[in-house]
Order: C-alpha cells, then structure tokens, then sequence
C-alpha cells in the first residue's frame, strides 16, 4: 500500500525528552495517544525512563513508592543466579517481575503535526499502588467537551485500566480502574451509539492463552459491562500472534474504521484495520488483506525491541490517515495514507 | 474451630443427579450456590457430566456447539502423543485447552437443609460462545425481589463473569457477560452501600500470576468499575498459594463478614473469613488466623481433584453460619459453625 513516511522519521527520539529527574534518562518515547487540539496537534507520549547507572554489576528498577508518594530505585545483583535479566524489559526475581524502565505519559505540541515541542514534565505520572511499574500507552477520545484518557497502569497486580479525563491538557481528573487485570489497549469511541459509549479493549486470558478484541459498553464511562469478543488472531495472517485496538475508532461509510496492532508468532507487530459494524460495533465487516505498515526502517527494525509498530492514535483529516506510531519501542513516528486505499485493501 | 460436618456427608453425590441425556455421565456435583426460598434451601449446584466411554483409547470431550445450538462430543486418540491428558480436568491439544467436563447449573431444593431433591433437569446449560466449556461455580444474590446469579463461562476465549437473574427459580434472563477474561469467583453484595452495588471478584492476572480478591462497583447491577484491590495471599499462613471470594457477604457487627477460599502454595483448598469495613467494603479489617475448615475427612482429601473445600454459598441462621460446600472437587458436603467462632478467630 502506498504508505508515505515522514522524511523526518524518527519524529521524536529519547534525546528530545527532558528526563523528569536528574539522575534519570530517557530511554524510549513511543506509543502516543493523538489529538487535535484548538490549532495544534498534541502528543500524549509513553515516556520510559530509567536510573542513570555506571555500574555494570548491578541493576537499577525504578518503581513508585506509594507510601513515600514518589519514584525510588530498587538495586540488583546482575550477577546473582536469581536476578534473570535475560529480556530487556523485565528485571525478575523469584518471587516478583519488574520492569527495567518506569513510564509516564509527557505532552508534545506541534502546529504543522512533524515537529513537536515536548514538555518539560509529566503530564500523568504514576500515582497510586495500581501505577507501581508505570503508566503506558494512552489513547485519546474527545466526547462532548472533554478529553477521556485510557492507559495501561503496571503494578504486581498486573496490567489494569485507568481513565482520567482533562478539558484543557494542562489538569487532569482521575476515575480510577476502568478495567481490572489483564487488560490493555482500550479506546473508547468517540460518540454514543443509540445512546451507549463502547470502547474496545484487550483482555489477556492467561488460562486459554488469548489476547483478541473485546467490546464493552457503558452508560457513564466509569462503570463497564455487556462485554463481547469482537475478534482475535488470524492463521496463515500477518497479524497470526495476537491482535489489540490500536487507535480511536472513526466513521466511514458503512461502519467505523479500526486501526489495530497484529503481532505475529514471532512479535512482529503491524498496523491494520478493522471495519467495525456501523450500530453494532461488536460485528467485524472486514480486515485488511495484507498489513498497512509493516516494521521495513531500520529506525522500525532495531530499537529497545524491534521489529514493532505500534499504534495509540490516528488523526484523519483530508481523506488521510495521519499515523503517529511507536516504532521498535524507542521512538515517534509519523506516516500517511489515503483512507481510501486502506478502504481498498479489506476484505 | 467448632466445625460441626454433617453425618449425611456427602450430601449430595454424583450418584444421586440424573444426567441430563442419556449418554453422558455424571460425574462431579459440587460448588453450589445457597439461597433459602419461601420454606425451602435452594442449592444452585455445578454439575460436571462426561460423555460414557467404553473405549480405553479414546477421550470424549464434550463441547457446546454454538451453530448446533447443543452440547456435540469430540473424540480424541489419547495413544497420540500431541493428546495431554496428564491433569484429569483437561484435554490438551496442540492448539487448545479442552475440559474433559462440560458444567451446567442445577437446582436441589430441601425442606430441611440435609436432605435435598436434585432436579432432572439443568436450570442454565451453556447457551453461547462465551459457555462453549461449561458454565461453573454460581454464586446468589438476593436484592429487592430478584435473585441474581453470577457464574463463570469458559470458553477458549477463556474464564468470564456471566450474570443470570430469576424471580422464581424457573425462569431466567441472561444479562451477558459482567466482567471479561480471565475472571472467577463473583459475589455480589445483598445490599446497596451509599446507593451503589458492590461485587467481590477474583481476576487471574497471567502477567504477574496473582490470584487476589478485587472489588467492583456498579448503579445498574450490567456494567462495573472503579475496580479496587482488596487482598492477596499471605506468606507463612493457610492461604498462601492464591484467594478467592466464595460466599456472598453478609453484615455482621463491625462490618461484611466474606468467607473465602484460600489455597496453599501446594493447591490444598482450605475456607476462612475476612471482616470488610462497612462503608468502604475494599478496606480489609481482619482474616482468620487459622481456616474454618480445612480438608481432613476421607471425602475431602481425595476424589476428582483432592485436598479441595470449596464453598460458593452459605446461609447465616440461628447465629450459625451453614456452609455447603464441594468436596474434593467431588461432591457437596454440609457442616455448621457458630458465628462468634468464626469472629474470635480473626486477627
């Protein structure tokens, strides 16, 4: 398909990011939620940060302290038998599974959507003892006149859901856990249908091994239920792994259009999308035949964990998808397509 | 503790359930919910049948056929290497994680509370793509003049929270699925609190493999949220493997008295207690320092899974909690204890 790159790929890399702390650095900066505000495009980034450490033999876990009410950083023996190191994102211990970076979720401003401004702080940080090991991967809905933010909140109790909401992206309300855990990858719709929000979302079933689609419905955007499976991986597909919601769904003609992630067997994640039913949005019409962006770049290829494009938000504007993407965990993206030729390529 | 089994144990044996066509089996009657009704104990039992097998080299699986409309059975080589049947509750293939019963829902009614009458036919059978494995474990609520019963839904999309309700025990209306993969053990409270409704449930986080007890919220009994951690496990004690809700609560002085069920590192089922605060039901003011009972008579140690007392339902009478509960997996078994026991071993 004739997806157009920026030039100015990657758009946003971890030396744009001002750490939130001195003794921090930036590690990757991906996964943003989008929206267009007033004249400006604004990034919600997934920011992971770790400890500045010069010392081989040990390991440094950044994690929230909730009685202390700020970030303190654990140490570990990478020599110890017990500490297992082995994937870069995960420091384990027998009896606990850390993260190696600790997120949170930074603005980013742009007038001509390339180039962006990122803020100096966080604009949600890990707060309570559901955000221990982090906040990630934010999406943005805008509902009458206010901003919902879902996002994934880490914490030894697993991967849960939160939503705060702002109207101005300078403050934030919290509405706590939307989703208990596992759950990921949830965006809300942004318009009632036949009075009812919908949001997709990303159960993962450890007993049955599956990551597919859900949809649940609700009446206040707090509480949650009528869940249904709305679709899962395909085999003999590129997206053969797993699937996940990526960014807000939005109107076409016949349905609403989904751009999602697809992972295959061996985690490469792609970009596709789903036609959604127009009134039933459980109902899956069509998928795309073949991936809308596939990881190619080195910039896509090679990263913190490459070979992964990942999606939070889409603008669509001019009969363009507008792709701000994670690419191999570490840094912003940018690329365009016509609608029309994702439109071509379901089936 | 005073716990005082019945000498009718087993109450209710397999033996004793008619199945519900004439080629299958019954093989488990266990996990029941309790609802005492007009002049009679109800019991909502979990009734686990297997299709009669003659055939030594064969396993017969059966399954909900959701084109079919009804339960079909599959048949697989069980000399095949690729067929695990190593764990009696599964039949694994390479591909899927079959159960080697299908559950339905049975009523037993009982003037006495001993002595029951098994219905000859299921109350709620699987009946959708979420119950294609079975549907388990039912838990009553009595709220205002409906009963409502949560259960668990297998499928291979996983464990989810489904939601029934009657006025009468003959009829029911299903209200989909309440909580999404991987859920279990919901209990929803008998009462509003500050005009909202309260359920217990137990998410089984695959990420971070805990096994804890949550609460939700709800003002419509269909959609949940604002979900909180409530406990976990506890080193160095009775229930330090996994916890789970069992019975629905109940008011006591000082707050919701839940019993629960705790399992060992080694997977021995034992049930105890938890003082809830009256307001704020996520607050957690005391556990039994020792389990109320635990697995000691010849019917609870051994049978289709042993060391297991598992309890989905109690009736609180005469100052006496009355607990059915299933036995090793077995069958239902019956014993009483005195309230003020339970309260005096709390800590």
């Amino acid at each position: 398909m004739a997806i157009v790159r920026s030039p100015r790929n990657p758009i946003i890399s971890p030396a744009d990011v001002k750490p939130s702390r001195d003794d921090f650095q930036v590690v990757c900066v991906f996964n943003a939620g989008v929206m267009r505000f007033q004249d400006e495009v604004i990034l919600a980034l997934r920011v992971a940060e770790k400890p500045i450490n010069s010392n081989p033999d040990v390991e440094l876990v950044p994690v929230y302290d909730v009685t202390a009410g700020n970030v303190v950083v654990k140490q570990f023996d990478r020599n110890d038998p017990k500490i297992d190191v082995s994937d870069s994102r995960f420091v384990r211990t027998p009896t606990e599974q850390y993260l190696s970076s600790l997120s949170h979720i930074r603005l980013a401003r742009s007038k001509n959507g390339v180039q962006f401004e990122v803020e100096a702080a966080p604009a949600l940080a890990p707060a309570n003892e559901y955000e221990i090991y982090g906040i990630e991967d934010p999406r943005i809905t805008s509902i009458d006149d206010k901003y919902y933010i879902s996002y994934s909140a880490i914490s030894p109790m697993g991967s849960a859901i939160c939503l705060a909401s702002t109207h101005d992206f300078k403050t934030y309300q919290r509405h706590g856990v939307m989703l208990c855990p596992d759950n990921r990858d949830v965006e809300i719709f942004p318009e009632r249908i036949h009075g009812k929000y919908f949001a997709l979302h990303r159960p993962n079933s450890g007993e049955y091994g599956r990551r597919d689609i859900w949809i649940a419905e609700s009446t206040d955007l707090v509480n949650w239920g009528n869940h249904r499976w709305v679709m899962g991986a395909r085999e003999n597909s590129w997206d053969n792994g797993r699937v996940g919601g990526s960014a807000i769904p939005f109107r076409v003609d016949g349905g609403w259009l989904e751009i999602y992630h697809g992972a295959s067997k061996s985690d490469r994640y792609c970009l596709g999308a789903a036609l959604l039913d127009a009134n039933e949005p459980w109902k899956v019409l069509a998928r795309s035949k073949t991936p809308i962006i596939e990881p190619e770049m080195d910039y896509e290829t090679q990263g913190f964990f490459g070979n992964v494009i990942f999606n939070c938000g889409a603008l669509v504007e001019d009969g363009k998808v507008k792709l701000y993407y994670g690419a191999a965990d570490t840094h912003m993206c940018y690329a365009e397509i016509k609608l029309e030729e994702i439109i071509k390529n379901l089936a």
